[in-house]
């Protein structure tokens, strides 16, 4: 069979991260490639007993057909978490299969083939190929310490009359570990909302912040259905549960309803009622409070064994939340032959920085790190091996 | 806020059937709309200690990120359970949020928008309505006692040189109930493969077959990767859980799991791991074979109700499997004017057949029935007052 494959499907290439999971498989690889939370943060017991309790007491919601939108107690359960600062009076939530779907879903809404989505370069890769898939340009708007360049997202948005969208993980971004500054926040919300551009800011690492003080969302910022919200239940119950959600303008609402059908009916019903009864029957900030410890520690041990032995030459962000470290190397190494040769000589997993990258290959010399999803034996190991391969590469 | 909503989703509305969902939640309401199993077939207590077991024995497996593919485990246990004959040595099989999601991916990976998609008609809104939203023209196919018309489909295949897959329920189909022969099955499967046309062979009810002799699948002539093959746990099982499959050839798998990557990364993982199980550790077929007595009598009692007091003019389906009755009106009878003044003035739900429609509006005196999802005594009250409403519309 000959296939047609069409326009927007043809140059995708699967994720390098999903990829490299596949490595990860073996157990004698260390892996600080993939965005796993820490396990041992997972109340694994309360899924259990919480789900059951589900499937218990109510067993045909969990069985039978449900809304679009999503479970209804769940969803009053999430504006009751996320509060009237950030859900507003003009706003509905969406419960989605993971929050990757809201990127799926608003890019479908949002643009037609050969628009233009805005993202910060490096961005999350996930979200970048599902932004592909549907056929959109990236336009890639560099970072800096406390965010995006303003000067040079306005000069892009000028540039692009057919942006529809600016993708943003404004907290401890995947994959630099940068947060923006609350006046870059209010600024590029007013550059948005000057040029009628739809802002998707993306928070799955929000709740982890360990250290600093929290900067409000630019959701929080928003009475004009400027900005779209995804979050998520991955990195504080499980992700593999796929249960995420969107706070989206009344007014949108309809259409994102309308592809949520098309796309997969509703999310799984067990999942969704798991979150609800994790929401109302647990004390959610106290088990966020417990978790920020587990990841502090651990960042704090990968950055402590990345000062005592990486090479001068080799800069790293330190991140106040989130999972990820970005490391960059002098230019002349190229990230993917650093990977390669990770993997194969000390069975450690890191994403070189290629895979982040919007358009071209200026970013080719830095390297991602997870420090969350690995034992501080590992952390240690895995740092060591990247060391010395820096120390031979570097020469 | 002035969003600019892309080409393919502007004219795309609600699903008919989920909006008259809307209705099926006051309790005083019979609905006869929807298309959920029957819900005393479902396996609730098995689902809660499988679940449970699941969430026992591994949970760090249901709580972590996963392959896009699916679950191995059940990948292995979906190739066993559906045998040699549909899954080739060609083939792979991945695990999707439920079977609308194979869709999503088969049209994204295989259209670009203004190609055309071929399809019965009527058939499944919620499947045409996810083909609309890809921006794809929609070619209908009269149906006939035995299945799609094969002179009307050859004719449609040459007039529409950009047409690339077709989409087809050859059992049970969703709205009318009627089964595809072993010879259609053949011919068409010859027609698409000498016009390089992909099938995608939908089969949510292939196991509900309560009369007659099985048909051998679409899928189970195709040794060269022209059919995509849908399945789903959602009838057998639980459709809230949403699982379902594609069986697809290895040479076309790649761009699937890239597009699944990009749609919600996998499928809840809990939910895999409880359809694992059940193939596994359940005797499946037995579990089938009781659901087709209920199944059976269902649908009997509905006809025989019809038989007794439909007026002669209506004319229906009498389906050897699935969930639906698809009843026929004079022409003069609006369907839609009938389904409102039903659910007004008898609290009963049913689905106006224009909601199945591709293209004309020809088929807009017919309306859709479930038998599966009501009592007894539901479905004695709910065609008693179509039947009242039916002899006052026809004077």
């Amino acid at each position: 069979m000959q296939y047609h494959i069409s326009g927007k499907m043809k140059n995708l290439k699967p994720s390098a991260i999903r990829e490299i999971f596949k490595y990860a498989g073996d157990p004698a690889v260390i892996s600080l490639a993939g965005g796993n939370p820490a396990p041992e943060t997972l109340p694994a017991e309360d899924v259990r007993r919480l789900m059951n309790d589900a499937l218990t007491q109510d067993p045909m919601t969990a069985l039978l057909y449900n809304q679009s939108e999503g479970y209804s107690p769940l969803r009053q359960a999430l504006r009751d978490y996320l509060g009237g600062g950030l859900v507003k009076e003009s706003d509905d939530v969406i419960v989605l299969s993971g929050a990757q779907q809201c990127m799926d879903l608003a890019c479908k809404v949002l643009c037609d083939e050969g628009d233009v989505v805005l993202c910060e370069s490096p961005s999350f890769i996930g979200s970048l190929n599902c932004f592909r898939s549907h056929g959109v340009r990236l336009v890639g708007v560099p970072m800096e310490q406390d965010g995006i360049v303003i000067d040079e997202l306005e000069k892009a948005i000028i540039q692009n009359r057919n942006a529809r969208m600016l993708y943003l993980i404004p907290n401890f971004q995947n994959p630099t570990g940068i947060t923006m500054s609350a006046e870059k926040r209010k600024a590029v919300y007013a550059l948005a909302k000057r040029h009628g551009l739809v802002i998707v800011e993306d928070n799955p690492y929000g709740d982890l912040r360990f250290s600093g003080e929290d900067i409000p969302s630019i959701k929080a910022l928003d009475d004009d259905g400027v900005v779209i919200y995804a979050g998520t239940f991955s990195k504080i119950l499980s992700s593999g549960i796929r249960v995420g959600y969107m706070v989206v303008s009344k007014e949108l609402m309809g259409k994102i309803v309308v592809a949520k059908q098309c796309a997969d009916v509703h999310s799984s019903m067990p999942a969704q009622m798991l979150c609800h009864r994790f929401l109302t029957q647990r004390d959610v900030l106290a088990h966020i409070e417990k978790n920020k410890a587990v990841y502090a520690h651990k960042c704090n041990l990968m950055l402590d064994e990345m000062d005592a032995s990486f090479p001068k030459e080799v800069t790293y962000t330190r991140p106040c939340g989130g999972l990820f470290i970005w490391a960059t190397m002098p230019a002349r190494i190229d990230s993917n032959e650093f990977a390669t040769r990770l993997v194969r000589d000390s069975k450690v997993c890191v994403v070189p920085g290629s895979a982040f990258v919007v358009g071209d290959g200026a970013l080719a010399s830095s390297f991602r790190l997870n420090f969350s999803a690995s034992s501080d034996e590992q952390i240690k190991k895995g740092i060591a091996a990247c060391a010395a391969l820096l120390k031979e590469m570097l020469g």
